[in-house]
């Protein structure tokens, strides 16, 4: 086990009919707040209404902007940015998925600084200060709800790229699984390919002796292989989605990557798909999570008999570990279809066109490499791409 | 699942050397310090030392005192309110184990307090104010390190009372594993049972629905049943040991518990023995918990078949739940005889003599029951001590 210092700060306001405490909660923080989010989804359902009115209740000044998309933009960040400055907000109450909670994050974290907000992503410059970010989550997937993460895509040059500080940690995340009854299926799909592939970026490590983190993933992990099929057949089943967006929270709030060198090659891999055709990033990590793995399990046959045994129930063979291994993959590839979800480029209607250019971008022209498991080149990340035409 | 909040701030700072920044660490928080600690061990093994010399290095001035015995003594958390009082402490440092911890806790809410720290344990008030509480931690066993309770023990009258609230979360723990190796076996296996018994208080639960915590659950266990013996037969293997350690601090910092009622019978059935008889606390769970689950286990045999099959590989016998929970439950009392813990009372020459005033005062008087797996009265408390004998 590595050495590692954990610590999350932010309040987990979890269960029915918890939107209702959100104008209390941020009535410890500010006054003021711009009221973050996406598109009329949150209207539909009546969830804005029972927001604004919470907030207003508490004596709450909203100021607002919707319009985040998925794989959210630095233009609206940037305008969000003005905003604050303008009016002197100093607290940001994101209502949405990781895209509008990314997007306050980012906004949060640029409105204190001089520069370019676009700095951070690019390593230019290190956040100092921080608005603070509220939220109310909507779609259990990228667990941005309590990491010190956000992912932002600049248009003009289709980077997609992260920012990880402790200052953006949300200060409270609601979390009302009944918020999640009225998700698209593919959305819960989606969100259930991101919160595994945050697993399993974790669980495949070089690192040995992490016995217990190995066995919190798995824990997880089988916590949404139980409950998803059980959401999609029955979209109001309360416990199933309750414990689908814990799990999500679990899955991302650094616990289980503790004293364990993690990967992020296959984010790294999916974020040029997301960013350039701009599909979901959970179909795209679908695609890419399983080609990875058949690219690079011989690096650690056992952890992937591992995986097979205590995630999927495959049989032991140890006569075989690789056996087991591909059995393994073979069974989340079938999970990932048996959803609903695409594992397979084509499927999203991706050609050849563009691989190469990708996986130059993916590794900054060959600058880096991608991930620890196996350290993967431009030329590795090629071949994957290729595994998954 | 039910509604929960989850927060726990504190700061861990886990591995190889790491009791080297407890001065830099503490410089954040104050230049004045309350050390507080237990008997001679830290001196003997150089621990003392180090501590001392990075304070000074971070400019820090120190306050001591020593003399925490096992199941903490209300005398001296007096005696420490006085100290920081004349000295306008306000940050304490526990050194230790659990006892040292919870012994700072109620110094830490007993200087601001006007009253008798006491009241706090007799529920009579409601901490308001607190100093800050940081720790080096030696002993995986409490989970004190990241919990934000205390237990006390007022030695005129042998009460040992819990107090609990987010005031009480140290705001940094360093864990060295190393700092472990030189434990006693004995003390090693104390600790396994109270951080077991930590996991399965919030285990054995009449809440429906809450797979994902009871996974964590497992996995945490399941971490402890591999890595303890091998703690046993090579006191010096780091890597178990930074397992039990981190198993210790995630099976009491809260997650285990969220969504779910808990239970805590067998912690106030254990309380009134090591009140009475000052046993060490992990030995009287290790008696205490066999003999509550042979008692209560009829509430659920589904969960107790579950606990049988997923944390001690009991074969699934679908035909007869009750001897796969039965065998769960032989498979706990074989492992705890098997790193040297006590089973019965009579194993640590407690007879019956007191067992009728212990139930008693365990429910007091029967002004409250125990426990909420099944709710035990006196009578039922009874019966407990008496399968223990």
């Amino acid at each position: 086990m590595n050495n590692f210092v954990f610590q999350n700060p932010t309040r987990i306001i979890f269960g029915k009919d918890t939107e209702a405490q959100v104008g209390q909660e941020t009535a410890k923080y500010a006054k003021k707040v711009l009221l973050h989010y996406g598109g009329g989804s949150i209207k539909k359902t009546g969830l804005y209404d029972r927001v604004v009115k919470s907030l207003k209740e508490a004596g709450i000044e909203i100021f607002e902007l919707g319009g985040v998309l998925p794989n959210p933009r630095l233009s609206l960040v940037k305008e969000g940015i003005r905003l604050c400055r303008e009016h002197q907000i100093e607290f940001i109450l994101a209502v949405g998925g990781g895209s509008a909670i990314d997007s306050a994050k980012a906004i949060a974290i640029g409105v204190p600084y001089e520069g370019d907000v676009w700095d951070f992503f690019e390593y230019k410059a290190s956040p100092q200060k921080s608005l603070q970010v509220g939220v109310v989550l909507t779609i259990p997937a990228a667990g941005s709800e309590a990491s010190d993460s956000a992912v932002i895509t600049k248009e003009d040059t289709l980077d997609k790229r992260g920012v990880t500080h402790s200052l953006l940690f949300p200060v409270f995340s609601i979390m009302n699984p009944e918020l999640t009854f009225t998700l698209p299926d593919y959305q819960t799909a989606c969100g259930t390919a991101d919160i595994m592939a945050h697993i399993m970026e974790r669980y495949f490590t070089p690192t040995r002796h992490v016995d217990l983190t190995d066995r919190l993933c798995e824990a997880t992990l089988k916590t949404m292989i139980l409950n998803v099929p059980k959401a999609l057949k029955n979209p109001n089943d309360y416990d199933a989605r309750a414990e689908i967006m814990w799990a999500g929270t679990v899955a991302h709030n650094n616990l289980l990557g503790m004293g364990r060198r993690t990967d992020w090659a296959s984010h790294g891999i999916e974020h040029e798909l997301s960013a350039i055709y701009d599909i979901a990033h959970g179909a795209g990590l679908a695609i890419v999570f399983p080609a990875w793995m058949k690219y690079v399990y011989k690096e650690d046959i056992a952890r992937f008999a591992q995986f097979a045994k205590r995630v999927w129930n495959v049989d032991d063979n140890f006569f075989d570990l690789e056996e087991m291994a591909l059995k393994g993959i073979e069974s989340l590839e079938a999970f990932f279809t048996s959803i609903g979800l695409p594992t397979r480029l084509s499927h999203v209607n991706i050609d050849a066109s563009r691989l190469e250019e990708m996986a130059k971008k993916a590794t900054g022209n060959d600058a880096f490499t991608l991930g620890f498991f196996k350290k993967l080149t431009s030329r590795d990340v090629l071949e994957i791409y290729k595994l998954a035409l």
